[in-house]
């Protein structure tokens, strides 16, 4: 059995840091691409003022052709931002979508639905560019506005991004509310309703649970998972850190469960340390404080 | 569905930390018994010199009485640790099993064989006090020194140990290396040697995979987890920061996974704080620092 590892950290990791420098994310893509990963959402196409850490996204995606053979991707939150990755030569794009209508609201300023409807014209952006469009339904299992989010309202919106173009799907938990039995349910209940297409999924450890989690996502048949380089955008220090789970920390799971990653275990904890180094304060991974096991 | 947790923090937590006050660990016991737990275990017998913290474990058993309604443990790991115990008034006991030979000749300078059969004589001092004994084997999963534990090893001890007199069981994995499809090999493998005995689980979050095993273990069956408020015996800063799961992280998964455990998550978050506070630096557990997630 494979599991893929898409890594995070260069986007959702520091979206939420203070802005590092072009030369320090170059050093840390470097890394990353060392430990084998094939996939890295490299950056996002995103407002600068809300989002000033990103503000650097054409210069990050002028990079990328350093590292032939990685699937880089960008994410995106708008029709505008799906241009801009497009001529920046990024276009394999992750759209998000909330299901929780506050939370939709509240970073983009539409609803949920009508940021649904938006996937058609993502869609053909990317698909005219030759690129293609994952979208991703953020606060699947609870919005940090509306509360726990109605199944339904999931299912709504990947049965419509499939209608309208999507040619992969993810299941965030955007907040790290997420235990093993509501993700078998929701994922399950999302298999059951679009069948075959691509199926990722993303976690945070905001309360610990975010390898269980994923634990219960492989186990619905997810086959991608998010994860960031020391769980970057957690700090142990912050209120409410809430990084993703850890690359490193993920690559030890799946492997010790005789799960292949192509990831290498030793390189994924260098790549920690980096990332560690980078952000300048502790990143919350324990196993990169503790290093493997004696085999 | 109910799983019993067993708060540890003061024992496990505690252990590796400099020494507290009687009347720090005296307000610990407060909040953790205000939580709902049923279950503490409070102190450990062994040598002062080896493990500074539990010299005062006659002292925490004298405070014991406080809190009626509440089974007290302790843990040892020798006979002499046993009869000190029960001197004490405590006869409820955790003796413990280290299944890799190297670490049993580490910590209590005989091996594994000898160990498990000194079971008969705790069992016979804790018995004729109207007690019981939990044998727990520790490094069931893997050893510092010796690496992969050999399951046989593990099974042997099991079944030796219900052969002496052992009232209940619990795996410990020790060093925080096991994961989700080991866990749910070796316990089910013990559970088929033992048959009905109760049986425990005992996990670090060492690697970031504790929740993930405590949810593979009660799918097999386990119905009591051992935790620690906050983390407590682990630290963010510390190389080899390996506290156990914590208890607030483990009450909201099995709170949010459906399954009884009696123990208020709020309060189980303010448990957490003060033990953060007792030791004074921070203690690993995400939830601490999220709180509870809006219902």
């Amino acid at each position: 059995m494979r599991v893929e590892i898409r890594e995070v950290g260069l986007r959702d990791g520091l979206q939420n840091e203070a802005p590092v420098s072009l030369e320090a994310k170059a050093l840390l893509l470097d890394a990353v691409v060392a430990t084998g990963v094939r996939r890295v959402e490299a950056t996002a196409f995103v407002s600068p003022r809300a989002v000033p850490s990103m503000a650097d996204a054409e210069q990050v995606a002028a990079l990328l052709h350093r590292w032939p053979g990685v699937r880089f991707s960008a994410l995106v939150a708008s029709l505008g931002g799906a241009r801009r990755a497009v001529a920046a030569g990024i276009t394999d794009l992750e759209y998000v979508v909330s299901a929780g209508d506050g939370h939709s609201r509240a970073n983009v300023r539409i609803g949920t639905e009508e940021a649904t409807e938006q996937v058609a014209e993502v869609a053909a952006v990317v698909h005219d560019a030759g690129g293609s469009v994952e979208v991703i339904v953020a606060t699947a299992w609870d919005c940090p506005f509306d509360g726990p989010t109605p199944p339904e309202r999931v299912l709504r919106i990947v049965e419509r991004a499939c209608e309208l173009g999507a040619d992969e799907l993810a299941i965030a938990d955007t907040i790290g509310t997420a235990t093993p039995v509501r993700v078998q349910r929701l994922i399950g209940a999302v298999r059951d309703r679009v069948g075959p297409v691509t199926l990722g999924a993303h976690f945070h450890n905001t309360r610990g649970a975010g390898l269980a989690c994923a634990v219960a996502a492989v186990g619905e048949g997810v086959l991608r998972l998010d994860a960031s380089a020391g769980g970057l955008g957690g700090c142990p220090f912050a209120p409410g850190a809430s990084g993703n789970i850890a690359t490193e920390e993920l690559v030890y799971l799946l492997q010790d469960m005789g799960i292949e990653t192509g990831v290498d275990l030793q390189r994924s904890i260098d790549a920690a340390r980096l990332a560690q180094d980078v952000v300048g304060h502790l990143v919350p991974s324990n196993l990169l404080r503790a290093g493997d096991r004696k085999r």
